[in-house]
């Protein structure tokens, strides 16, 4: 491509509106451009990205022997009450009418689509396994659309979906699909972790989250840095770290005014003790029922793992009234002792000696508390954020906590799905049976942004060579030398006919500008053609990556520049 | 693919709701899976052959200098009031509301946005001409959606927007999108015929529509068979042909008593006459006036050509109320005669002598009227719908008239969105100027419809080599000979190698099902492994076309096969 022929909008000054280095560069590189809140053109250089994560995707998913398809992106309201999502995803969803006032979803996930699919046109263990997947736009109702195309309203997924005969069968081909996932990341050039993960409106038994390790990311991903367990924090089972220090006597029971004390924090101050005395107690209903959740003043509640605990999705904190009835002090007060309703307590609050808590009293807490004196050990369960330095389950090594970015998840769905909509099969002796169901996503747009993330500097983006939108840049540094020019289409016309994605910068600009946008693009490889060094036969390789620069023959740098490229792409 | 690795859910019947060959076709071979009215799933078979469709018009779209990018779909309702647009698309458009009630358009078109890009994104001469591309899911509230992927609600577009520096530039880039529309069309194997074509809601000031002739079709095509000039129904010009016998001598007007007659044909019945003596006259209201509007018995009013006569789009039949006032009669009864609102008529009322037609007056007519005698000459204009046996305006030809389905079109949109968008650029003087553009649609989804309309037979789909999704299909007939199987999986090996793309039916079915899926699904080339052939060491290619058989001897199959694969590859 001729720059003078493409379209290569870099611009100078950093968006104001971009948090992060990827969206700052996505913009300011020419990969996207704003339309409005969440919602971006992938501009030519960006699209070729695009494509080039997909078609990784294809590969790779093609070696597992999954079959590419595309269903609707509209799909009726009807499908998704039969599933019983359309009220589990809520406001999630895009929905839209048309002129006769029927509703439609935009989907974000195509689980009914495809069993119905399957429960159209299979009949047969014959035409069992089926591991269709498709790349495609999807749309999420994003309240806080942010970080370019990371969480944006409309971004492009493959996702994929697979029907085996049995479990044997449906367990091999997740293993299969995490097998490709980390192939395929790996080809993109990013370092993805996998880690346990909740399985959330999907549904089913077993979830791993793809996760690229970046401080901007949403997520927080439990390390151990024993034996490498890995899980999304959501997830993580740890045991809390204990933060007794000696043996301390057990002390007597006794209230103590605190008026208008109530976080761990004041009442820490006022106390002049360490939060990890407290037994903070939190009123929830469960069901409709309250429900008192105790942890220690140093460790936070998990929803997601109290929910699992408590068996239910509804669960959310008690309203002021639902509290004063269920503790006899208004809120900020509560506490085990002497309370009536369910109690559940994460692993933390084991072993604190003569804790701090309320007193189910107006402005009053109690000091001197141990369990099981003062009151009767709760249900115990791990329903706490996992923090670094806490212990790992499977090694007593220790955790470490990180932030990622989720780049793809796979997903066991069982048979949820294949009963509800019907996607049965005869099996050999002509009985009817479920299909056993996966799922598996990997966010493309979101994948390019991690990329991205991993992968750039001061002066912008260094593109992994298997991912960059041009491999090279031939860069003329004089227009007006006319040999130089025509030296420099000669080696740009050579690196096409020898298969290299390659860009010549033709534009009447100066060396600095020409510089500057490339680093800031990313291609990995410059070619520069300089006038001293013309005049001695010679051009200028430098690399994007490390700065490493060789000066080569004119004529032989066509051939060392495919080299170089072939050697980087075939890393995997 | 191995048959059984892959996805090929023929079905036996022929779907009832289907009523034209492609969507039977379609659904039954296994292409598309009904969701809802107007809603499909393109299954494996068919998203291949929608990718090939889609890489043909890349080639030659790169061919022509335009760049691919990807716009959002979503788009706030805002921008679309910027240009006007959005009460002109009306109902056509999907619309969607998000938890904030803010409204986006799904967008069926992407003038608006485009046009914003530049105007962000280019400032100088010396970045343009740019062409466009994307290739993207389109929406649109179809009122009837019925022909399958031909008029969904949900389909596959190709939309190419340019901006060019002056007129100059911009035709160029129009012959040149024109010209490559007639190589994608063609390589695809179609018979697409480039028709003058109204611009509608896209404005501009010429526009060509591709037609691929097709009794389905949805629009009418007037071609003149002595010069070759060709455009829609809507648009085409057209001297109506005279249906006037020997001269007649002008009878003396009088008025005849026809109680509860109204159309044209039980008129004709009562007086005995042809439809071309009568002159009928239709009410109408245009920007709130009323018009008569006449033309011969036998011809029917285009309103299309009629919005334009009268140079506005608010044209409509007016209401008995309005017409009532405007002729003295009720409906049915309306003449040229003595009326004094605004009249515009047809071509084909010219020159008929003693015509019928309404006298104003409730159940009345008058007969042997004549003009300029019994009323004014009114306004002229080619307002009547062209009709087989008119004349061409061009050369005096016969026009014929064909039905189509229109798989692209082209605009040359003039200034009309870089104006009201602001794509403006500085010229070599430092002067702001708007940049000058057009823009090229081709129905993805639909041109594969087109291409199985012109390429079926009672047995299936008789695909064009280079469109097909798989080339050939290899058919070892007996699967319990080992040796047979075992020479079929050779052959079937060796294809690959050879880059052709096989499938083999490694079904245990018989010769028959075996050979009419082969068929239904269109495969251009068989290869057949027969028991009885195979002893002799001989395997039969049989072309899917012409049904043209060869006996070849088994090791040479791979390399003629390969040959006929290519050799109809290189049509272009």
């Amino acid at each position: 491509m001729r720059y003078t022929n493409g379209f290569f909008p870099t611009l100078k000054e950093i968006p104001q509106e971009a948090e992060i280095a990827s969206h700052q560069l996505m913009i300011r590189a020419g990969y996207i451009q704003k339309l409005s809140s969440g919602l971006y053109t992938y501009l030519p250089l960006g699209l070729r990205v695009i494509q080039k994560v997909q078609n990784i995707i294809r590969e790779e998913l093609g070696r597992c022997g999954a079959i590419e398809l595309l269903m609707p992106i509209l799909q009726p309201r009807e499908i998704w009450e039969r599933s019983g999502r359309y009220t589990l995803m809520g406001e999630l969803m895009m929905k839209c009418k048309n002129r006769e006032q029927k509703e439609f979803i935009l989907a974000p996930t195509h689980e009914e689509i495809v069993t119905d699919i399957v429960s159209r046109r299979v009949n047969s263990y014959k035409q069992l396994p089926l591991n269709f997947y498709q790349i495609q736009t999807k749309f999420r109702d994003e309240l806080r659309p942010r970080f370019g195309v990371v969480r944006a309203k409309e971004f492009i997924m493959k996702d994929g979906y697979s029907f085996d005969a049995d479990q044997e069968g449906a367990d091999k081909t997740y293993l299969d699909m995490y097998k490709a996932y980390e192939r395929i990341f790996k080809r993109c050039g990013l370092k993805a972790v996998p880690v346990r993960a909740d399985t959330g409106v999907m549904g089913g038994n077993e979830s791993h989250e793809f996760m690229v390790l970046a401080a901007s990311g949403e997520d927080g991903i439990a390390i151990c840095k024993g034996c490498g367990y890995a899980a999304n924090t959501e997830l993580a089972e740890r045991i809390p770290a204990s933060r007794e220090g000696g043996k301390e006597m057990p002390g007597a029971m006794s209230e103590v005014h605190t008026p208008e004390l109530r976080s761990v924090d004041e009442l820490a101050a006022f106390f002049k003790t360490d939060p990890h005395k407290f037994i903070k107690t939190m009123i929830y209903t469960a069901g409709g029922d309250p429900v008192a959740v105790l942890c220690r003043g140093d460790v936070d509640i998990n929803e997601v793992k109290l929910k699992r605990a408590l068996n239910t999705q509804d669960v959310a904190l008690a309203d002021p009234v639902t509290i004063e009835r269920a503790t006899g002090a208004p809120v900020g007060f509560a506490g085990p002792v002497g309370l009536k309703i369910r109690m559940i307590a994460d692993l933390s609050i084991h072993g604190i000696t003569n804790a701090v808590t309320g007193a189910n009293k107006k402005d009053t807490h109690v000091v001197n508390v141990n369990m099981p004196r003062d009151f009767k050990a709760p249900e115990f369960a791990d329903i706490g954020v996992v923090k670094a330095g806490d212990e790992c389950v499977k090694c007593q090594g220790t955790l470490d906590v990180q932030r990622g970015v989720e780049v793809g998840q796979v997903f066991k769905l069982g048979t949820k799905y294949s009963i509800t909509l019907d996607a049965t099969y005869l099996d050999k002796n002509g009985e009817k049976k479920p299909a056993v169901m996966g799922c598996y996503g990997i966010g493309v747009s979101r994948t390019v942004a991690a990329i991205i993330e991993q992968n750039n500097d001061e002066n912008g983006i260094v593109w992994p060579m298997a991912i960059a939108p041009y491999e090279v840049a031939v860069l003329p540094i004089s227009m007006k030398d006319e040999a130089l020019v025509s030296a420099a289409m000669g080696l740009y016309n050579a690196l096409q006919k020898l298969g290299i994605e390659a860009v010549i910068d033709d534009r009447e600009e100066s060396a600095g500008i020409k510089f500057k946008d490339a680093d800031l693009i990313g291609f990995p490889v410059k070619v520069i053609l300089g006038p001293k060094s013309f005049k001695e036969g010679n051009v200028e390789i430098k690399m994007r990556k490390d700065g490493k620069s060789t000066i080569v023959p004119c004529e032989e740098a066509a051939l060392k520049v495919r080299d170089l490229v072939n050697q980087e792409k075939l890393y995997v």
